[in-house]
């Protein structure tokens, strides 16, 4: 039948039936655990430790305000406000390549690309590498954003576990060729990591390079927490390991992803990734098809504000936040009973506690807002295996002092009632 | 070989050879004909009617510095420059609302999506159903961005002919079917088309709903350009015509993507998708997955653009562009040799150009940067077969009076010339 012969009236009335017309890739797009959680925990009363979201009030709300002024002033609107380059703008990335150095990673500007947000970063990254079967290596648990990222491009999932010594590289090898794909990337965030606060030590930064090497693989380096370090001392970022032994960006497997949600405001979507040259011109033609640009305005005002205080605010946000956390590890010494442990980070925003085996994260927090009125993450979303039922994430960087202490004993009399309950 | 038993020392040296690594999608990545001329064309004697951007002395500077500053006074700094969620910010997804409805559009917020530009919408509704080998119908030519968007989910392409009355559903469908997949989607620019200019009539529209009936297909409708008519009358848009036969936008195939990137700024990187909410709810997850969010503050102050004044900048820019269209086509007229034919748009940005066959667009934008000092878009690249060679594409967006003039003049010498040459 030709479409000439056919008439308005003859169409059909029937709702779509979208989800036969979807790619196959749309299967594994679902609504998230914490998105979903989230919404529920907008109540003035419920203590919430579920959002790893940096506190509005440590915002340098006057830089910013300086900084979309100068951005705005008369012989400057025009190219803040106008499409830009696809790679970022320039002076930031110069900034960026300035902070590489100093964390001993030298590079150019072509080794920097701007994007928005270092979430960008990893969809982009999953879009280039991963093919469906495709295998990606993430620790369990690992950066829930991140399994949703790279989940569009259809991958399979192997264990990452650079702490320990017996990693078999073979074996993620023959297992990805049994999926029908390739090992691609290892993921890992080496400082702070969401879920877990944990960094990883020297040895297992090596660890995962020869790992890298072994497979032939990209190694992503998520570095969104890398700066708020509240002790300790400064473990070098994956990257500068690789060049310290390759001589040369452009030579290395590892491409790091960058961020100023944490330090500076997340609100404003501006992250970097700094990596060898081929892999960031094939990232800047992703770039310019998928959205054309990182925000013109943004760009240049994040420029403004990390050039005219970012250490300051830096220091401000570590001395905030480290309080916050000496004080749910105090909180949590007091008031959580025998049988539930926790890590003890050296920065980020997080506490991961492991439940007895048995207590359920997600029946724990249904019981918590309902009746003890706090929150936090349950842990099972961060596994790609769906294991990791009896954990759960809890963020220090949102909540005052008063609330650290309240809702902890709340926590711990709820974790110590499930408990007696279950005995 | 475990890794325990590997040394640094033992790594290879060698340079990545990423090319293997990439996913296969990656192929279809490649530098773009536009961006690369681009970049030859910012010398300041070249007069250049290439780039199809706004003319930034148009843009509301005033609007948008009290905007800023406004999204940034106290109480209101905190959730300007924090996250927020993947939907947009609701007061602007209201005044959208409002505006679709005065287009013919009845829609709830929930039918609302804000994007990062309409750029980043063609890109999720490539990713949302395009699998690969699935078929995408468009324009010859059509838009390039939206060909590099979908590039990136491996399509193969159909022509899409809604002004001819002689289309056969079924050839595309059987195409589609031997090349392994099945049409996905068409994808059309009613009004005012980069990179023709031209526009469909109410019968082209009718048509192109009946063949996405037929096949059971979404209608992607590009808005980008539609506020910008400036003359004759508004043709009603394909999803408010969708709407009239189906009484509800939540039965509709029509998937409308807006952009403020033409009418407020293009650098605030905003726009937004109209449609049935069962497509909506799962562009917010793919959204969440991919950036989380568009920037925050951003959509913060185009709502407060555009509740300040939308109007009145539309009529600003109309005017402005209605003028540079007229002295563009009277200078074609003045100055080109016979044996060129032109579109005559009634809004937009572009003027497409035909040229005799033979002529080749890029060949002649070589000559006419080294020569001439005159720029354009060979129309090769807008064209999913390659053909065009004979077509180039003409902006009048960002030219002044003089340089149309002295522009025109040196294009049409030009072309002239090449023909004796063929001659």
């Amino acid at each position: 039948m030709s479409l000439e012969s056919m008439s308005l009236e003859s169409m059909s009335l029937e709702s779509m039936s979208w989800e036969t017309m979807y790619a196959t890739r749309a299967d594994r797009m679902r609504a998230s655990e914490i998105r979903e959680l989230l919404k529920l925990l907008d109540q003035p009363d419920i203590i919430s430790f579920a959002g790893g979201i940096p506190d509005p009030q440590l915002f340098p709300d006057e830089a910013f305000r300086t900084g979309f002024q100068d951005a705005l002033s008369d012989g400057r609107a025009g190219d803040s406000l106008q499409y830009s380059v696809s790679e970022g703008y320039p002076p930031l990335r110069q900034w960026i390549m300035r902070q590489m150095a100093a964390i001993g990673v030298p590079c150019a500007i072509d080794n920097v690309l701007i994007t928005s947000g270092s979430q960008q970063a990893l969809d982009y990254l999953g879009k280039l590498f991963l093919s469906p079967s495709d295998t990606a290596l993430v620790s369990w648990p690992t950066y829930l954003g991140a399994l949703q990222a790279f989940n569009a491009y259809e991958p399979r999932y192997d264990r990452l576990n650079p702490a320990a010594m017996n990693v078999i590289p073979a074996v993620y090898a023959d297992g990805a060729a049994q999926a029908g794909g390739r090992v691609k990337f290892a993921y890992l965030t080496p400082d702070f990591a969401n879920p877990t606060g944990e960094t990883l030590d020297l040895r297992s930064r090596e660890l995962a390079l020869a790992l890298g090497d072994e497979l032939d693989i990209a190694l992503i380096e998520d570095a969104a927490y890398q700066a708020l370090r509240y002790d300790g001392s400064d473990e070098p970022s994956l990257l500068s390991l690789d060049i310290a032994r390759t001589g040369d960006i452009d030579r290395t497997r590892t491409i790091y992803c960058g961020s100023f949600s944490k330090t500076l405001a997340p609100g404003l979507r501006v992250g970097w990734v700094c990596a060898a040259q081929p892999v960031i011109r094939k990232l800047v033609l992703m770039k310019q098809a998928a959205d054309l640009h990182s925000a013109s305005i943004n760009q240049v005002v994040i420029h403004h504000v990390a050039e005219h205080g970012f250490e300051a605010q830096i220091l401000k946000i570590r001395a905030a936040y480290r309080a916050r956390r000496d004080l749910m590890l105090a909180a949590l010494q007091l008031h959580l009973p025998a049988g539930v442990t926790w890590t003890r980070p050296e920065g980020g925003m997080f506490i991961w506690l492991t439940l007895p085996e048995g207590v359920d994260g997600a029946q724990l927090l249904r019981q918590a807002t309902a009746t003890a009125r706090v929150a936090f993450v349950p842990g099972r979303a961060f596994h790609a295996d769906g294991s990791g039922a009896n954990t759960l994430r809890l963020s220090f960087s949102l909540a005052d002092e008063t609330s650290i202490a309240l809702g902890i004993e709340r926590l711990g009399r709820l974790i110590a009632d499930t408990g007696a309950m279950r005995g």
